[in-house]
């Protein structure tokens, strides 16, 4: 499955513009940054290709065109968004424990916890840095001001989600409310914001900047519903994370928040069981997984993907956007609903 | 030994400003940073006292001041350089795995270090949130976006120094330069932009602002190197930091580097060994004091404190502000050079 040409289109000059934020800087600090994205292996030495998807950062700049605007102008929010989200990346795998990402070791499992824990709140700072070029692409400074607060805020709201996420983990009370609170939070908001201040730096309209948010809200929601069924059903190879890793760190991902709330008695108990039962081994993940299957979790998350991806699509319908951009936000929307990576 | 007056002046307005900053805000990632600032106990319960001198921010608003102007309008910004302040310590307690912090248990002590990893990083982007309040002092759009801009490259050094800090307890070939560059950046860079903020919001005139950024560098190193007098030779109870805990964490504070460079081939030998015998025992600190003792380090050290110190009052004397705040700063500073907390 191929990622729609989109992400093609702006990948070169996002990857420049997110350099240029650490061109010539010196510390240690940055090499970690460096090799996290991809750049530069362990050792320092450069690699072929950048890693990730950088889908935030392109649906900044496709907000900033479908709006009418010259994506050029976004740059540096396509950076900062990005920046904000690697943070967030490299926090969570020291929260988490995780060893390996995209098929690599985790910055902290590198460098130590305490290491990446410096070099993912400078990688916060760096986000906001990056906005500074704003002003060489003329955008007004009440302009200015009002995208660093919309990064501020959205991180405040990641930063809020990452905490119920955890603290879910040694809970089994959780129902779909709680789930959505924190996936609202956790991933829906700075994925809102990358598409509203894209359409900001492209449009005055108020009603196109709204409409986009909303339609990034619900993205982001189908987003990381399809997340949570990639990584339990997912292929390994593909997603760069190990299977059964979010069901042995006791997230609680939509299929089991949903076989926690839709399981029979029997079920639920057996689940309780084993969420109960100290630490994961393998015959636990796949009593876990049976039961996934006995309630059809997979199918009806997936229907929530498809949910909240037509809700997007219904509000892409309602605003008067350039033509040909629409066509390429309908093509992403479309593969963020299979999308197998 | 008593705080000056100048740190009353303020207090109160601080404290009032850094509560509206949390003001209304329900995540318990909240409560992690009302607990830190001393405002709650770890069960929700308020209590009496905020904890800690406040330096940062009485800095600011006297800048401020001193250069002429209302120091109520500097109000948000001593409130986010205390904001950054304190995200620094709630991380570096877990970075340092310290349990104890002004005679309470750290954040993570209490609520775990992933949740505290967010309570920290929380806090950061309150502190640029905090700034959103210059627009009600009437500050320019430009001024607004300059200051962001202060607050976050001074984070950024902050984090720097942090790296180095954390890199140099695994090596024993720190010089005073190495030592100094660390400082300036964890320590000198953060009060010399309270500083440098303060006036900017009290002045146009660019050579007081300079001005009192270099004043407030000198003032950075002295502190720090008083705060490492104090590490080692202060006492428990006043300073609320276990005595020797910079000795066995391997902290290369400036009595160590300066026993490293001045000692004898015989005393050297012995530090050495010390440190690269494994876990640090209670003898191994008598040892380490023994050195430093026969060295001179203490008194060494304090001579430096006294240099900066004296550096600061010199830059004062050049510059024209206000008479009677000018007062409260040099009082201030003959504090910084004596305090045992």
């Amino acid at each position: 499955m191929k990622l729609p040409a989109i992400f093609g289109k702006y990948r070169t000059e996002i990857d420049v513009e997110l350099k240029s934020v650490l061109a010539g800087r010196q510390s240690p600090l940055y090499n970690m940054m460096r090799y996290h994205f991809g750049w530069i292996d362990e050792q320092g030495s450069s690699r072929p290709n950048s890693s990730g998807k950088a889908l935030r950062p392109t649906l900044c700049l496709l907000a900033c065109e479908v709006a009418g605007g010259d994506y050029s102008r976004a740059l540096p929010v396509a950076a900062a968004v990005e920046l904000v989200h690697n943070f967030s990346l490299i926090h969570d795998d020291i929260q988490d424990d995780d060893r390996e990402r995209r098929h690599n070791p985790t910055v902290w499992c590198i460098w130590g916890k305490p290491q990446a824990i410096n070099a993912g709140s400078a990688m916060r700072t760096l986000a906001s840095m990056a906005l500074s070029r704003l002003k060489e692409y003329g955008v007004s400074l009440q302009k200015q001001l009002c995208v660093q607060q919309l990064i501020d805020e959205s991180s405040l709201r990641l930063i809020e989600g990452q905490y119920l996420d955890i603290s879910y983990e040694s809970r089994l009370d959780i129902g779909v409310n709680d789930y959505m609170e924190m996936i609202e939070k956790k991933t829906a908001t700075l994925i809102a914001s990358s598409l509203e201040i894209g359409a900001l730096l492209g449009t005055d309209d108020e009603s196109v900047i709204i409409g986009l948010r909303d339609i990034g809200r619900n993205l982001g929601l189908a987003f990381q519903v399809r997340d949570d069924i990639l990584g339990i059903w997912g292929d390994e190879v593909k997603t760069g994370k190990p299977l059964g890793g979010d069901i042995r760190r006791r997230k609680k991902t939509l299929p089991i928040v949903y076989a926690l709330e839709n399981g029979n008695d029997g079920l639920r108990r057996e689940l309780v069981n084993v969420y109960q039962n100290g630490a994961f081994n393998d015959d636990g993940v796949a009593v876990v997984l049976s039961i996934l299957d006995a309630v059809g979790a997979q199918r009806q998350t997936q229907r929530v993907v498809e949910k909240y991806c037509n809700e997007a699509l219904a509000g892409i319908k309602k605003l008067e956007l350039v033509p040909s951009r629409k066509q390429d936000l309908e093509e992403l929307i479309y593969f963020l609903v299979k999308r197998n990576y």
